[in-house]
C-alpha cells in the first residue's frame, strides 16, 4: 500500500511534490496502513515535463554508467548523494522509500562506453545490441551472457541499497518475457545480492499468464495489465485478469492490477483534471483490487484528496479485506436479461467470508447469491462493507445495484 | 462417486456384468460412499463386442426415433421395458443408475424418416444437415431451429424418467462447444422438463476454458480432458489441467478429469489385462482428483479387485478430501535440478488444509514445503492420509517423494 | 467452352431445359467454339425445385449404391437406361455431354447397406465414417483403404462411360485437401481405368495454391474460387486470384474461375432474373477469363440470350485469345490517386502479344502502359479487341477506363 | 551482372583488395558482361576484421550525421573524399561502382546529437525511437514523420553521387516491410531527387510477397531469401521462392536471389576457404539463376578463380538467357519414386524457347519432357547449352540427371 507518482506527474515528479505527499501520507494515511512512497520513471531527466519522454536525451549518470537524480528536479541529490536524503527525509516519518527503474544499461552509457564498477569492463560490453524498450529510448538490454552484466546488476542495487530504497519498480520487464527472462532472473539476483531488503515490481504488464511461476520466485509483483487509467472498459477487463490470475496470488507474490487512479490525477497536464471514474466505479475498482488481494497504490495527488477519495482509501474494513481475504475467486459470472453481473468470494483468515457482488452491466439490476453456489449450507447473517449495515440471516443474499456499482459483504 | 462399463468393456458391456458390478458395489463400496453404476455407450448396438466401434450399423429403435437397449445383451429390456428393470435391480442395492447417450438423433432414423413423439415432424426435418459426430457414426446433430427439435430431447428425457434413470453422461457435446451450444441448452432444459432428477455429464474433453460458466449453468459435470487412460504422460498433463480449471468447481458444477483406469481394465480384449499404471503413479491420481474434487468414476471391473487397488478405492480419509476440501488450487509447482515438484492445497470445510505434495519428475527427490507458502505463519503437525503417520509440528514441512509419487496431508 | 444449368436452374434443371440450351448451342454458338452442354448437381433427387437443396431426401440409385437420373426430371432415362438417350442426343449435334456429381457414396446406399458392383462388399463397407459434405447431404465420403472403395468408384465411371458422358465436374473435392487427397487420386484412376475420355473438373474451390502440382496431376481444371455470382467484390477479388494461379494454366491442367453468371440466371426463383454485373463488368469479366485462358462456361439460359450478351460470347478474336494466349501474367497492379489499375499481358502463340488493361477502381480514369514494361523496347501498333479500332504504332499505350471498365489489345 | 565483397571478406574489404577484384574484372570478365564492383558493409568501420559486427563501435562520420569510408581501410578516401578516388578507379576500368548501406541514422550521431545538413534539425530529432536493426548496432530508423529526415535521406544521396555512386544496396529494408515501408518510400525518394542514376537494391530477405508492387515501384532489386551461402538446403528451397517470385521479373524489377557463393569465399576466416557446392550444384544453381534472370554477383575473391568456377561465370549462352529469358515459369515440379524433378521454362525473346531440368532430390534419375506440357505441338531439336551437344527432334525431351544436377536447353 502506497503512493506513486506516475498517474499525478509522469516522467516530472520533482523532491518537493514528493516530500509533499509523504508528509501527507505519514500525516493521514498511514493509520490505515498506506506506507510506500514511490518516484516513477524518469528521475534522472533533467528535462523531463510530462508524461511524454524526451527521446534520446541527455540523462544524469555517474561514472560506473549508472542513472542518478537529476539534481534539478531533486536537489538533495546534488553532490553524489542520490535519492540518499530523500529516502532519509521518508523514512524519518514512518515510511517507506521505492524508486523506478528501466531493465538495461543508459544507451548513453553505451556509446560513450563508460565504466562498470568493479570491473574492467564497460557499458558497450554488458549492452545486447538488439534489446530495447518500444517506447522508451534512454536503456539498452543487458546481455546476462556477457562478462560484467553480473557486476553492473550487482552495482545498481548496492546503489540503491546505500540509498535506502525499500521498493524498486522495474520496468520494460514483465510483458517482453520469455523474451528477456533470463535478464530478469540475472536482475532478481543481483537485487538479493545487495542484502537489503527491497519489493521487486514488474511492469509493465499484461504479464503472461503461463510465466506464473516464474514471476512467483523472482518478484513480489507483477502487472497482469497495461497501465491502467480511469476508463471504464479498463476495470471491466480487469475481472477477466483478476479471474485468470486469482490462484497466484500469495505471500510474497502478488498479481499487480496497477494503481487507483482515483482524486487529482495528469496534474502534470492541468492541475485541475481529476478521474473520470464514478463514484460507483471507484467502489467497484477498490472493492475488486481487495477481495483480489492487489497490491495498492494510490495515483492521486495526496495533498488534494477530496472528501470522498479520503473515504474510498482508508474504510478500514474494506482495506482489512486486502490483508485478511485468502483464496479469493470469481465463483460466477453472468449476464441477466438486461446487465451482468459477476460474484466474487473469498474466505477472512480469522474466520468467515467474504462475498463481493458487482453490476459491470450497463443497468441497475438485482442480483441474488444462493449461499449454496458458496457451499455454505445453513443461513447466514452478513455486514455490507461500504455502508455498514446489517442483513439478518437467510439463505441467500439479494442486492440491488446501480450500474457498475458493486457491494461487499463479510458473514457475521 | 461410481463404476462406469468403459474402461473395461467398451462399447460391448450386458446386463450380467452390470448386475454382478452393481452387485460387488452394493456389498463392498458402497459404505465408502460409491453409489453410480453406469452403463456407457451403445447399449443400444446389438452387434457391440469391443472398444471399436461398428460403421452405420443397426441400432436398436423404438417407433419415436428413440434408442433403446439390445435386448440381445439386456434381456430383461425386452418387450419394450427399455432400462427401466435393470434401474429397478440397482435401485434396490440402494444405489444409482446411469446410461450414457450420443448428442443428437440416430442416422438411420432420418434416412428412415421415422416419428418424433407428440409432434408431427419427422427425424429427417429436425436433423442438423452437417453436424456429425468425428468418431462414430450412429446420430446427427439436431438443429435447435427446427420444429419439433425440442419435443424430441423432451421425449428422450421423458423415456430415461421413466426408466429411473439418475445420471446422464451425454458423449460428442462438450469439446465441440461453441459449436454445439444451442444443442447443449436445448439437451440441458428437456432434462429439466421431465422433472426427474438426473446428473447431466459432459463428454468428451477438452471442455474449453472460457465456456466455463456455460457448463456451470447447464450442466453438473464436464471433461476437462480427452478420453483418460493409463499412461503417465496423460496423467501428468492433469496437473497443468487442474490448475486451470480448479476455481471452477464447487457445489454442482465439477470439472471432470475422467475415470480412474485402475485394476482390470480393458476386459473386452484380454481378461488378464490390468492396468499399467504404477502403485505410486495411482496414489498420485487419487491424491489429486481428491483434492482437486473431480467426480470419483471407477473403470476397472469390480469383481476382480485386487487387495491394492480395494485400499486404494476405500481410503476414508483420501475421499474424505474429495468432499471435504474447499478452494483447491495449486500453490506452486518447480523444476529442481533433477525432478519437478507440485504442491496442492485446500482448507477442509470442518477445519484444517489438506496439502498435496506431488513428485511429478523422473527422479526421487526432496520437497520442502514452508508452511508460510500457504499463509500459515505459526507451526504445524500434520498426518499423512495414505500411511496415517503424523509428523510433529514445526514451520516447514519435508517429505521425499519417489518418482510419480505423492504424500497427502491434513493439518491437526 | 461449354453451358452449364446451376446459374439458371440450381439443383432443378430437367431434361426439357437441357435439350432445348443443346439445340439453342448446336444452331447459334458451336461455330464460335462453345461445345459442353452440362448438367448440374442433383440430376438425381426427384423433388429439387431450386437452389436449394432438400436434406436427407430419397435419392434415385440403382441396385449397385449408384445414382441415376430422377425419371420424373429426365424422362428418358426411365428403364435403367440413365443419361445415355440425352447424351446421344447431344452428340447427334456434335456437341459433347457433361455431368456433377458429388464425391462418395450415397448416405441412403450405406444404411440400406446396398451392394457394388463386382465385389462382395458393400456401401456400409466402403464408407468413410467421418467424411461429409458441409453444405449437402447427398452422400458420405469413400475411404480409399477399405476394399471395394476402388471397386464402387471404377463402376461409377463405367456408368458413365456407358452413358457417352464426356465431362465430369465433381464436387466437394478441390477446397477440401489434403483431407481428401486420397479420394482424389482414387477417383481420378478410377475415371482413366474405364478408357473413355473424359474431363476431369473439380469442385468447389477455392483450390488450395500449395497443392498446385496435385491438381495438375490428377484434374484437368479445378476452381479457384467458391461459387462465383454476379457481385463486383467477386469479379474484384478473381484479379488476384488469377495472378496467383496464372503460372499453373497449361495443356491439360487449367485452374477455373467458375462460370460466367451471364444473361437469364437464377431461372428457378423468377423467369425475369437477369445477371446484376453492368455491360463493362461482363467485358472486364470476359477479358480477364480469356487472357487467363480459363475454362469458359455459360451460366445463363442461352434461350433467352440478349443481342449483348450474345456478342459479349460470341466475339471471335477475344475467344481466340482464350486459345492463343501463353504464359499470361499481371504485369503491375497499381493504385493511382482516384482508381486502381492492372495489367495482363500473354504472348499469343502465333505471333504478337496480347494486353488487358483493366480499372478495377471505383472512378473512371486514364491509365498509361510504356511497352518498355512488357520488355518491348520498340514502337508497336495495336488493335483493341471488342471495338476493332486500331492505334497508331507509339512507345506505350493510353487509354480511358471507365469504372470497372477494360480494353484488351493485340499487337499487330 | 558484377561482384560483390561480402561472401569473402564480410564487414572487413579494403580498397587494395576492392582494386584488385576491379581490375581482374575489367581484364578478364568484362567482356560477358560482368560490370558492378560493390563493397558490402561497413566500410565505415575502422575495427572490422571479419563477418562479425563491432557493437556500438565508433564509425567514420561527416559533421553532418552521415558515414564516410574508414581511412585506415580505404586510404584514398582521405581528406574528406569519400569513395571519389576509388570510384574514379572502377569507372576508368569501364566498371561500375556500388556501395552497401545500412537504413537510417547512425546511433552516434542521435546520441551526440550532430546536424543534418541543409536544415537546422539534429540527427536526434528525425530518429524513430524503436526503430532498431536486429543484427546491427549502427543505425536508428529515420521516421518519416520528422521534419528534417527526407533532408537526411537526399543529403545521402547527393554525398552519393558526388562520389559517382552507380548502386546501393540498403539493408534492414526489405523483410521488415510493411513496417519500414514508408521509410523505404523516403529513400527511394532521395535516390530519385539527387538526379544520377543509381540501382537501388534492397536487403536483406525474404522480402514479402503481397508486397511485390511496392518493391516494383520503388527498387530494382529486392532479396527474396536471407543470405544465401553454400548450403544445398538453400538452393533446394530456391525452386520454390523462384516460383512464387517469377512473375514478378521484369524491366527495372528483379527479385533477387542473392549472390552466388563460388570459388574463393569467408577469406576473412581462412584463404584456403573454397564454396561448398559440389560442380553440379553450381550449375544448377547459375541455370536456375539465369532462366530466372536474377541478377548475378559473384561472391567469391576474383582474383583466385579456378578454372571450372571461371567457365561456370563465362559460358556465354548461360549468360544470355539471363538477358533473353522472357515469361520464365515452373513448368511443373514432381516426385518421383526415387528422386524429384523440376522443369521451368521460359521464351527467348529473339526467339526459340529455353528449358531447364533439374533433379533436386538425392539419386540420380532420368526425367523426361513432352514438348507438349509447353504447348509446343511439333518435334523439336534442342542444344544443351553447358556441353553445347545437340539433340535431334522429337517430341520429347529425355534426360539423365545426377543428383543435384541439371541441363539447360535451347530449342533450335
Amino acid at each position: 500500500m502506497g503512493w506513486n507518482s506516475w498517474d499525478c506527474y509522469g516522467a516530472s515528479v520533482t523532491e518537493e511534490t514528493v516530500r509533499a505527499n509523504a508528509a501527507y501520507m505519514a500525516e493521514h494515511l498511514k493509520q490505515y496502513g498506506w506506507e510506500y512512497v514511490v518516484v516513477d520513471i524518469q528521475w534522472y531527466e533533467p528535462k523531463a515535463t510530462t508524461h511524454e519522454y524526451n527521446a534520446f536525451t541527455e540523462l544524469c549518470m555517474d561514472e560506473y554508467s549508472r542513472l542518478i537524480p537529476a539534481p534539478n528536479r531533486f536537489p538533495s541529490s546534488e553532490g553524489g548523494k542520490g535519492f540518499g536524503p530523500l529516502a532519509e527525509y521518508v523514512h524519518s516519518l514512518g515510511l517507506k522509500f521505492g524508486i523506478h527503474i528501466m531493465r538495461g544499461i543508459p544507451r548513453q552509457a553505451v556509446h560513450r562506453n563508460t565504466k562498470i564498477l568493479g570491473t574492467d569492463r564497460t557499458a558497450r560490453e554488458v549492452a545486447k545490441t538488439n534489446s530495447i524498450c518500444a517506447w522508451n529510448t534512454d536503456m539498452y538490454g543487458v546481455d546476462p551472457d556477457r562478462e560484467g552484466a553480473k557486476e553492473y546488476y550487482e552495482s545498481l542495487f548496492e546503489l540503491y541499497a546505500s540509498w535506502g530504497v525499500d521498493f524498486v519498480k522495474c520496468d520494460d520487464i514483465a510483458r517482453e518475457l520469455p523474451h528477456e527472462e533470463s535478464e530478469l532472473i540475472l536482475l532478481s539476483n543481483a537485487l538479493h545480492h545487495c542484502k537489503r531488503e527491497m519489493v521487486l515490481s514488474l511492469s509493465p504488464g499484461p504479464a503472461l499468464l503461463e510465466k506464473a511461476e516464474l514471476y512467483k520466485q523472482y518478484a513480489q509483483m507483477w502487472r497482469i495489465t497495461d497501465d491502467f487509467w480511469d476508463h471504464w472498459e479498463s476495470l471491466y477487463d480487469m475481472f477477466e485478469r483478476c479471474e485468470k490470475w486469482c490462484i497466484h496470488s500469495g505471500p510474497g507474490h502478488w498479481p499487480d492490477a496497477d494503481m487507483l487512479p482515483v482524486g487529482a490525477i495528469r496534474q502534470d497536464y492541468d492541475p485541475d483534471n481529476r478521474t473520470k471514474f464514478t463514484e460507483d466505479e471507484q467502489k467497484t475498482m477498490m472493492t475488486l483490487w481487495c477481495i483480489f488481494r492487489a497490491p495498492l497504490m494510490i495515483g492521486g495527488e495526496l495533498t488534494k484528496l477530496d472528501p470522498f477519495t479520503k473515504e474510498l482509501l482508508t474504510n478500514s474494513e474494506i482495506l482489512a479485506m486486502d490483508r485478511e481475504a485468502r483464496h479469493a475467486r470469481q465463483v460466477w459470472r453472468r449476464r441477466s436479461e438486461d446487465t451482468e453481473f459477476v460474484v466474487w468470494s473469498a474466505e477472512r483468515s480469522t474466520g468467515g467470508t467474504y462475498i463481493g457482488l458487482f453490476n459491470i452491466g450497463e443497468k441497475e439490476g438485482t442480483v441474488t447469491l444462493p449461499f449454496t453456489d458458496l457451499e455454505m449450507y445453513g443461513t447466514y447473517g452478513v455486514k455490507e462493507l461500504w455502508s455498514g449495515k446489517e442483513i439478518a440471516p437467510a439463505g441467500e443474499l439479494t442486492v440491488d445495484l446501480p450500474k457498475h456499482g458493486c457491494a461487499a459483504f463479510l458473514t457475521l
